[in-house]
């Protein structure tokens, strides 16, 4: 099938059955997150409007937002050309906080290439909630 | 190593040998693709300011435009909180297409949820060049 002219969805999961997904802020367009989904996630995900993904260190579906409140709550959901990525626009609930170390973006850390050729990571004062306050004190 | 909180580029290419790379217009912030860099993919876009992809399809490096003239000039480069993805903010040299099917972005279809359940994509009416005019008539 011609998976770029079409109106059918057909997304191609690769060999671990996953695509890889791209929450932006629909208010700022800021990228927030790249993530990944098996089937039963975008299913989920197209279903209830909340961002669902695949966990790919706990094996495990995961709810964004399950443990923390920072839900997503999908406002438009695009699929790539070849059907192998998907965009979401996203509203963040609770805190507004994408990454799990309490930062709006996990984009917070620029690549910069120094005079003498080397490489460091540059932090951007991302805007940040202590992870004790998503997640509850221990 | 605490990839999060780190100064220090480690990136962490999956057993492919690959991460996923984000690339934004820069100026409208709209997302233009998703695609995969190698180690060596990466290594060159940190080094030249342009972005090279890995092709999964061709099994090949891939500096982007250079069949086109879309070149994507890398305005910023960040990295996630795992070290396991990149985003570009990028301006698109030649007509500003990002997608080999002419169109500004390879996100230009919605998923929508019909009535009665089924799921369709519909088209966003991103502007469009001509592949022809692009690659040239064959």
């Amino acid at each position: 099938m011609n998976t770029e002219e079409t109106n059918q969805l057909s997304p191609r999961f690769d060999e671990r059955g996953l695509i890889a997904a791209i929450a932006q802020d629909a208010g700022t367009g800021e990228v927030l997150m790249l993530a990944w989904m098996n089937e039963q996630a975008l299913t989920l995900t197209i279903e209830t409007g909340i961002a669902h993904y695949w966990s790919r260190s706990r094996n495990s579906l995961w709810k964004k937002g399950e443990s923390s409140g920072e839900f997503q709550q999908v406002v438009e959901l695009r699929v790539d050309c070849d059907q192998d990525a998907v965009l979401m626009r996203v509203v963040v609930q609770g805190h507004g906080t994408a990454c799990h170390t309490g930062r709006t973006s996990c984009f917070y850390r620029n690549v910069e290439r120094q005079d003498d050729g080397s490489v460091k990571l540059v932090f951007t004062g991302s805007p940040r909630v202590q992870p004790a306050e998503l997640y509850g004190k221990k």
